[in-house]
């Protein structure tokens, strides 16, 4: 696909250009090395632009009705005036085509919301590629403007965790009556979590619903105080019928209170931020090492008397990187 | 502690002086530079005289016995004949001075036999340390001249997927009665295992375990098929009576003869050795770019700007990299 230049992806994002903002969107998706350096032009420019929204991750197992939250969550969200990217990680996207482009047209009165904006997960291969493409993507829909960005994830596996590392917010979607266990969530993801949500609390379901919320506070309560102060909530909900929905965003309000208060929300950013530039430099470090020409050259030299036990792996490691650092 | 020259060592490998063996062990343990130039070419010199032992893993909840199963498993061995080294992989062992060391005492017959070699696990900080220095002690062990050299670990984290890099044969060691969630033993171990042991089948528990190894057996049966031709078989011993124990050992065997027949025991060390060249040349790459002192000043100029969300990360770091490489 045609590229603009740098200037033209800047003025477009930053006047509210749709179209333009989209084609930056799929600029970051791409892994070609000339696509990063344009991108990373782009983001330069961006950047004083980025920063102003509320980031908010959610995840919750297959079933528990994420779309229906997303979508009556986000419905509340435009209503209040505000403008909203849902944006999500998903490894898997690549082989089934996008999970969540199903999801979209799910997200009934959301995708037809000018005030919402929905993207699938970026199929970057390793869940690596996808989380570093969607922390750029959440740039580009700050400059864009948008003020509350949700980033939803397939709750399976370690991509709760790449959604935790770049969200203010955590919120993880339950149900009632099925045990923690069935719902294949482990205790490491409750305890990242800011805030619970039990949904489909309605009819039958409200009294356990009701019931299984003051367990679940029980139960995070056993958990060690958190650094932010802030002490985990739980809260029920019906997508379906539109109850309890002001309630999770009151409750992500008292959160971003307390934290901007305290200063924590800014250290968490900052930790992010300095965690990402890390995992980057690493990242790149390794590319432009294994894609350099000599050291290919060397490695299917020395990678002969290593299989074969010829020459010890750590010896031969040492020696490829005497020969070229 | 004083260092020896690189002849000395090799030379007090080669011929079997336990004492400068032992002085080698602690050489490849340690983490300074200098220690690890000194051992390399130490392990280059050696490296004709490695590679002809046994490597066998073991692993197994606490409470299952591995100290009595490795002490009986261990004497059936010397007294064959064969010259038997135990390793261990314990990331945790810095904190808890090593349990290891206790359980040298537990393996009471064997930690006075003189054809045995007890040797806790590395303190090295990280699984990544202690999973590096473990494999250069095998290679130590090799040519000091052991023919069967266990790596036990503590059947809990990632140390078994270390150890199961490692080895030529996975050992799981199991309990009847208890059922596997009590044991703690994840479907992902199971499937690494080349062989199941139920300890403990004695007295009112042998039928328990009778009935346990046909479950096991079936249960195995539904895996995928293994690349190696080898279908994963289940024993039962007791190594408090000794009884079940030649069997183990017999169980291996049979694996050996069909692996070197058929050509996967030289293919499966050859990938061992491949990603663990992968992996140091990785790891020693980050050690040497961020202990890079023109790196770490310009590591700090940035962290200031990308903590505080002026620069984007991804961009950052091309800079730092640009700059360097």
């Amino acid at each position: 696909m045609k590229r603009l230049s740098p200037e033209a992806y800047i003025e477009g994002i930053l006047s509210g250009d749709r179209m333009v903002f989209s084609r930056a969107l799929t600029l970051v998706e791409s892994s070609l090395i000339s696509d990063q350096k344009l991108a990373a032009q782009v983001l330069e420019a961006i950047m004083p632009h980025t920063g102003n929204s509320i980031r908010v991750g959610i995840t919750g197992v297959p079933g528990v009705g994420k779309s229906t939250f997303i979508d009556a969550f986000g419905t509340y969200l435009t209503e209040s005036g505000k403008k909203l990217a849902v944006l999500a990680i998903d490894p898997s996207s690549e082989k089934t085509k996008g999970s969540i482009l199903g999801d979209k047209t799910r997200m009934d009165r959301l995708s037809r919301d000018e005030n919402a904006f929905i993207r699938p997960s970026p199929t970057g291969g390793s869940l690596g590629g996808v989380t570093r493409k969607t922390r750029e993507m959440v740039l580009l829909c700050e400059a864009f403007g948008f003020d509350v960005i949700i980033i939803e994830t397939v709750g399976v596996g370690q991509s709760e965790t790449a959604v935790h590392s770049m969200v203010d917010f955590f919120l993880l979607l339950m149900l009632s009556g099925a045990g923690d266990e069935l719902q294949g969530i482990k205790k490491g993801i409750m305890e990242m979590a800011n805030g619970l949500v039990i949904n489909k609390a309605d009819g039958d379901n409200l009294q356990r619903a009701i019931l299984a919320r003051a367990e679940y506070a029980g139960a995070l309560k056993l958990f060690p105080a958190s650094e932010s102060g802030w002490q985990p909530q739980v809260g029920i909900c019906s997508a379906l019928h539109g109850t309890g929905i002001a309630e999770v965003w009151e409750m992500i309000s008292n959160y971003l209170d307390l934290t901007k208060g305290n200063g924590w929300f800014d250290r968490k950013r900052s930790g992010q931020n300095l965690r990402w530039f890390h995992e980057t430099i690493r990242h790149l470090l390794e590319q432009q090492f294994f894609s350099n020409p000599e050291v290919k050259q060397r490695l299917t030299e020395f990678e002969i008397n290593v299989k074969t036990g010829k020459i010890a792996p750590t010896v031969a490691a040492q020696k490829i990187l005497e020969g070229i650092l």
